[in-house]
């Protein structure tokens, strides 16, 4: 059967639409346009449901940092308020990211004698992110950056570590850390603030339309109650009414390889990723389907210091950064090589990873492992226990472990050595350690790499009132915002670590006091 | 008023419907859902018109090589066919290209002893292209090169100059160019051919709709027939069935200042375009709202070698680059200061610009302009007799010309002839020219330099069928083909010079023939 006669067949089974649900009745369905564009169109349209299950002020699609933001807003401002969550637990990639939140002129910083502005933070940002950022989205981001940090702690309650840290493009150390190192801390706040509203966020059901009325607004959605990830038939067809907006915070999709490469066609399924498995593209059809704007999807982060022996995030960086790239060596396993500047930037190692050929290896030799343990001592062990990284008494062995030439790998080695003797990495220019001695002999420490994805830069366009932005007009879609990493514009080309959070609570808190603001439909 | 108030006040004025022609009827309107998702949508929809005004088997939107080339290829199987073009005048972008195409493999090359193979320039397009193109899409343009090239020969009767030339970023000189260095010579051919065969473009035809019906199926256009490029109410509408399949081959947007700083914010109205007035986004839009398939939007090409004092491609890139990139220096006017290797690839220098505050200068002394004069001996004096290059006598004359401080400016370049006597440019590692001498003293020849927009790298998605994707299925849009600068994939991050018009040719021939193998709905 030809690819024609494959859709004119599904095209042909009408009876679907009973399975699905969908109200076949069309009342009074009328064209709308808008006459603000240089052309004439009607915007994309739904046929509305016959009769609504359920009906709530503010409807939010997501429960990771944004989609609570937004609730908790909306709900503090007396709106009736629902949280629909796909997955069997609420939190998204919010609950497992590392909990770092930047904020520029903190009184942290201040206590600590470090100067620091919203404007540095804006031109870190905008420096990362190659000017793609939309400046007016990432200026909020910077200038707000301190009072939400500040709001977590004051409303929510989060707990911070004393000590600022820097990461690899910012300025300075600005910052906050959570207790536990994850954003957990920060997501069981606001489920904790919600529930004492009486929120409680609806999981299992999966958005399966963003309804939008011939008159333009988005009126409601309809999903699936009891869905269970990924069976698409799984749970019941809910029509739900927003009387005054829907907030998408859907988040990336980071985990849906068909839609990831048609943006990028590198990150076939080879590539893992630190996402929680949810972190698909239906949402962002679905979205795009009712006429909101595509931005800068193909603007997708990777980090090179995954390993495909162990799931999402996992521990594997602690050694392939602190052991290898900044002792060690970073080598292609196909040709014994190094490859890149272990110490550049993540977009440059990823893509130089993926430009291999994805079969290098981080390794180090026993200065280099003491070298990391030195910073992150508990997570040593657990690697070595978990396979994750290996032990290999000679370089021969190492080799062998990884089908890699061991001539090649030799003289790899011996160059890099030669080159610590001089002072200087003249091969790829690589900062040298002060402590760094040459490698060998052995034991050696080695890992397998491979980039994993990490978050999506692009998504659709919003306005700094959290509006998402109807592709034929540039103009807000009524009854529609939308917030976090199911937005793109803040980040640019690359997003700045410790941005992503404040992303995420800026815009959503935004979206649900705007949310509220609306007039009601119905 | 609020932006709020404002679309209400938009969207309640429903007698927009009239001017705009839109039909009002609805009739048997029915829900649809392609059962090929994990979740339930459906379709984006029109309200059909209650009339057609005209109908054709294959209604193709555009004029350029893409639009042309399917024309043709319909016509020829024998199906009615309407090109709609909303200028004045056919070609698009096409009619005012460089007319350089590549063949891998070709006649020539075998003459002239160059050893190519399609499996080279698909090398070459997938390094250009940052490994973003999609695979299949480029691999079909570096399969098809020569086969296409020859049939602009054979069957167009197209001529092309007899030696092959060479760019950056390909293997090997492979470049066939047409005898007036113009696409004009292809797209007069193609136009010749199709009006011997009865079909000429209908222009100022501007598309308004493309009609989806609620069965998923593209089924016509509305368009705006005696339409004045830009004035949006002009013309008259009308509804154009197509009885098989509407084709969308109205090139890039490079000229839309709203819709392309949507996806690179950097590209506000200060930066011209190469591109012909029309190039600007009505359509891609339509078509996104439609349920086709975003790609890669935020890949736009500059041109670093374009000046602000000359409209479209101009002359300039022949000083710029010759004289200035070659041979003298390009200067950031605000620090009097170089800012990239000149002879770097165009991304890094638009970027580049663009990073520094777009106020960069080439100069070159006499010795640069005698360099660049034997290449293009034509060009030279029109520079400088339309002011585009200006002359000056002295480095302090060149520094007041463009408010650059002037002892900076002395700096630099005493900086790089030192560099030329030591037979190296240390600053910026650039390939110096056997004959380079250091600069000075005057006359000095100067142009301001801004990267000027070129070409879209992202589109719509295709398939090798050139069948339009749906945004919820990936699968085919019955009834909607697209070829050319309006899709996204072929080329990845970066195009390859001389590889559009196979890009064009290539898959709109795919298109015309396709469209025509497909059911007539009616």
């Amino acid at each position: 059967m030809t690819e024609d006669k494959k859709l004119s067949k599904a095209l042909s089974r009408r009876d679907f639409l009973k399975t699905a649900g969908g109200a076949a009745a069309v009342a009074g369905l009328a064209t709308s346009g808008l006459a603000l564009t240089p052309w004439t169109a009607e915007a994309a349209c739904n046929v509305m449901p016959k009769k609504w299950d359920e009906t709530y002020d503010v409807v939010v699609v997501g429960s990771g940092f944004a989609g609570l933001a937004a609730a908790y807003e909306a709900k503090k401002l007396g709106a009736s308020v629902v949280i629909l969550e796909k997955m069997r637990t609420p939190g998204g990639n919010s609950i497992i990211n590392g909990g770092v939140v930047s904020a520029a002129g903190s009184p942290k910083e201040q206590e600590q004698g470090i100067k620091d502005s919203p404007d540095l933070l804006f031109k870190d940002m905008l420096a990362a992110g190659l000017n793609l950022n939309h400046p007016e989205l990432a200026r909020m981001v910077a200038d707000q950056s301190n009072e939400t940090v500040q709001w977590t702690i004051n409303e929510l309650g989060v707990k911070y570590k004393d000590k600022l840290t820097q990461e690899g493009g910012h300025s300075v150390p600005r910052m906050y850390s959570t207790y536990n190192q994850s954003g957990s801390a920060i997501v069981q706040q606001q489920l904790l603030k919600l529930k004492e509203l009486g929120v409680v966020p609806k999981t299992q059901s999966l958005l399966t339309q963003i309804y939008r009325d011939s008159d333009g607004r988005v009126k409601g959605v309809q999903i699936r109650e009891k869905y269970v990830f990924p069976k698409s038939d799984s749970g019941k067809i809910k029509n739900i009414k927003a009387r005054k907006a829907v907030v998408m915070a859907t988040g990336g999709f980071g985990n849906d390889v068909a839609f990831r490469t048609i943006q990028d066609p590198r990150l076939t399924a080879e590539f893992p990723s630190t996402n929680q498995p949810g972190a698909t593209a239906e949402s962002h059809r679905e979205a795009l389907r009712i006429g909101c704007t595509p931005l800068q999807l193909s603007w997708i982060q990777l980090g090179p210091w995954g390993s495909p022996d162990e799931k999402g995030l996992g521990l594997s960086p602690f050694f392939a950064q602190l052991c290898a790239a900044m002792y060690g060596l970073w080598v292609d396993t196909k040709t014994g090589k190094r490859f890149v500047n272990e110490l550049a930037d993540r977009k440059i190692r990823a893509d130089a990873i993926i430009r291999v050929g994805n079969k290098c290896i981080a390794l180090t030799d026993a200065a280099g492992y003491a070298f990391g343990q030195k910073a992150i001592a508990e997570s040593m062990p657990l690697l070595l226990e978990r396979g994750v990284v290996k032990k290999y008494e000679t370089i021969e062995d190492m080799a062998a472990g990884y089908n890699c030439p061991v001539e090649p790998l030799k003289e790899t080695i011996d160059k890099f050595n030669a080159g610590v003797l001089a002072g200087k990495d003249s091969e790829w220019g690589r900062y040298l350690q002060k402590d760094q001695k040459p490698l060998g002999p052995g034991p050696w420490y080695a890992l397998r790499l491979t980039p994993k994805i990490h978050h999506c830069m692009g998504g659709v366009n919003i306005n700094t009132k959290a509006q998402a932005l109807d592709i034929m007009t540039d103009k807000p879609i009524a009854g529609l915002y939308a917030a976090g990493e199911f937005t793109g514009g803040v980040h640019g080309a690359v997003r700045l670590g410790s941005c992503a959070t404040l992303d995420c609570i800026i815009f959503g808190r935004i979206a649900g006091k705007n949310a509220v603001a609306e007039k009601a439909w119905s």
